[in-house]
C-alpha cells in the first residue's frame, strides 16, 4: 500500500518534457486543479491522503492510491505539498482551422516563461478564448509550473504547438493583430469579434518571420501619453489588457 | 581584491527582511536594473565583472568591487548569475496624503506573492501611477524577487506600508474603488482621474475592515457575459486591466 518509490520516481520524472512526451502524461497537484481536470482529461493515477479520497467519491482514475503526507511530499513539485497529486493523459489537441475563423484566438510567439504561459491560459479562459496557438519554442503547457499557474483553466482552453509561419500561411480571411511598440493606439482602433492576436516574447518581441502576417498593429499607450518610463509590460499583463479591450467592445 | 566571503554573506543575508531592516538596504542584480536604480537610490556597494565596471563609468557607490564570475554566482539570488550586483540604501518613503488627492493611486490589501507585487509596480509605472500603498502583510517591495520583477520600475514608483484602515480613515474627498465579484461592470462605470484603487489578495479578496471604505465597486466582466469559467484573474492581471481602463478614458 502507499505510494511506491517507483511511482514517486515516475511522477518526479514528469518534470521533464522528454518523459512527458514518452508517457504522454502530465502532473497536476491540489484539490481544485485535479477536480477541474477530471472533467476533461483521462486520469492515469491519483495519489491522495485517505481522507481526501473518502471525501471525494467523484475521483476517477486507472489507479487510486492512498498516500501519506511524506510520500506526497516526495512526489510533489510544490514547496507546500498538496493533499492530492494526479497524473493525467494529455488530451489530443489539433487545430481546427475552420473553427478559428469566427473566433478570437491567441497566438504566442516565443513566450518561454512557464508561469507567463500559464497565466495567459487563465486570461484566455476568463475572456472566453478557446484556442491558443504556440510557436514550438514557447514553454510547454504541461510543464508543472504552467499547469499550476493555469489554476484549472488548462481544462477549458485548447493549447497547440506548431510552426507559426506555416500556420499563418495556411489561413486567410482572418484579421491578424499584433502588439508592437510602433503600433496604433489600441483604445482607438476598430477591433473585430474574430481574429488572431499575436503576442511576442518580452525580450525579443514578435519574430521577423511572423511580423509579416500581421494586418493590424496595436499598441497599449503608456500614461501620460508620450512619457515612457518602463520599457515594456510583462507579456501576460499585455495579453490581459489586449483581451479586455477586445471583449469590452462586444459586451 | 575580489568580493570577500564576508561581503558575499552580507549580500546573501539581504534575502531576509530582518537583515534588510537592520541594514536599511536591499539587493538589485543585472545591468539594466542597477543602472535604473542608480538614478534614484544611494548605492552602498557594487560588485561587478571588471569589464562591466570599465564599460560603465557612471557607476557610483560607496564601494565598487571587481568580482569574478564565481564570486558573483555565490552572491546572486538568480539562477543565471548576472555580471553586476548592487546593494542600495532603501529610499525614505512617506505618504504625502495631500498629494494623493489629485492622483490615481493603488492600494494593495494582503497581496503576498513577491512576483505579483513586483509586476504591479511595473504596471503602475507604465500607467503613470506614482504611489502604491500596501497593507503590512503584503510582500516586501525589497524582497529580491519583487525587486527583479519590477524590471527597474521600483526606481520610479513609491511604495509604502501602512495600516490600511487608519490610512483610509484619515482620507476624505477621494473616490475609493474596489474590485469585487458583485461589483459593477467596469466598462460602463464612470471612472475619475484621481482616486484609490484597492486590490485584494487572490485567496481572500479585500479584507472586511477595508471593504467599508470602498465607494465604487467594480467588476471585470468575463466573456461571454454570465458564463463564468475560471474563478478569478491573477491579481496583477486584474490590476493591469483596471489601470488600463482608468487611463483609457483620459487619453
Amino acid at each position: 500500500m502507499g505510494l511506491s518509490n517507483n511511482k514517486i520516481k515516475y511522477i518526479q520524472s514528469l518534470k521533464e518534457k522528454k518523459f512527458r512526451n514518452e508517457h504522454n502524461t502530465f502532473v497536476a497537484e491540489g484539490n481544485k486543479l485535479v477536480l477541474d481536470l477530471l472533467g476533461s482529461c483521462k486520469c492515469q493515477l491519483i495519489a491522495a491522503l485517505p481522507e481526501v479520497i473518502y471525501a471525494n467519491p467523484e475521483l476517477k482514475a486507472e489507479e487510486i492510491i492512498e498516500a501519506s503526507t511524506n510520500e506526497l511530499k516526495k512526489a510533489s513539485f510544490l514547496k507546500t505539498p498538496p493533499s492530492i497529486i494526479a497524473v493525467f493523459y494529455r488530451p489530443d489537441s489539433e487545430i481546427d482551422k475552420k473553427n478559428l475563423k469566427n473566433k478570437l484566438s491567441l497566438v504566442l510567439d516565443g513566450v518561454q516563461d512557464p508561469g507567463n504561459v500559464g497565466t495567459i491560459i487563465r486570461i484566455a479562459d476568463w475572456f472566453g478564448i478557446e484556442n491558443i496557438i504556440c510557436s514550438e519554442d514557447c514553454a510547454d503547457v504541461y510543464n508543472p509550473k504552467t499547469v499550476q499557474a493555469t489554476m484549472g483553466s488548462i481544462a477549458r482552453v485548447s493549447v497547440t504547438y506548431t510552426d507559426l509561419t506555416k500556420f499563418l500561411n495556411s489561413l486567410s480571411d482572418i484579421p491578424v493583430y499584433g502588439t508592437l511598440l510602433n503600433g496604433n493606439n489600441i483604445y482607438d482602433e476598430e477591433l473585430s469579434e474574430n481574429g488572431l492576436i499575436i503576442m511576442g516574447s518580452e525580450g525579443k518581441g514578435i519574430s521577423d518571420k511572423v511580423l509579416s502576417y500581421i494586418s493590424h498593429n496595436l499598441y497599449i499607450p503608456e500614461y501620460p501619453a508620450g512619457v515612457m518610463t518602463s520599457e515594456s509590460l510583462n507579456v501576460a499583463v499585455a495579453t490581459a489588457i489586449v483581451c479586455s479591450e477586445f471583449r469590452r467592445r462586444k459586451l
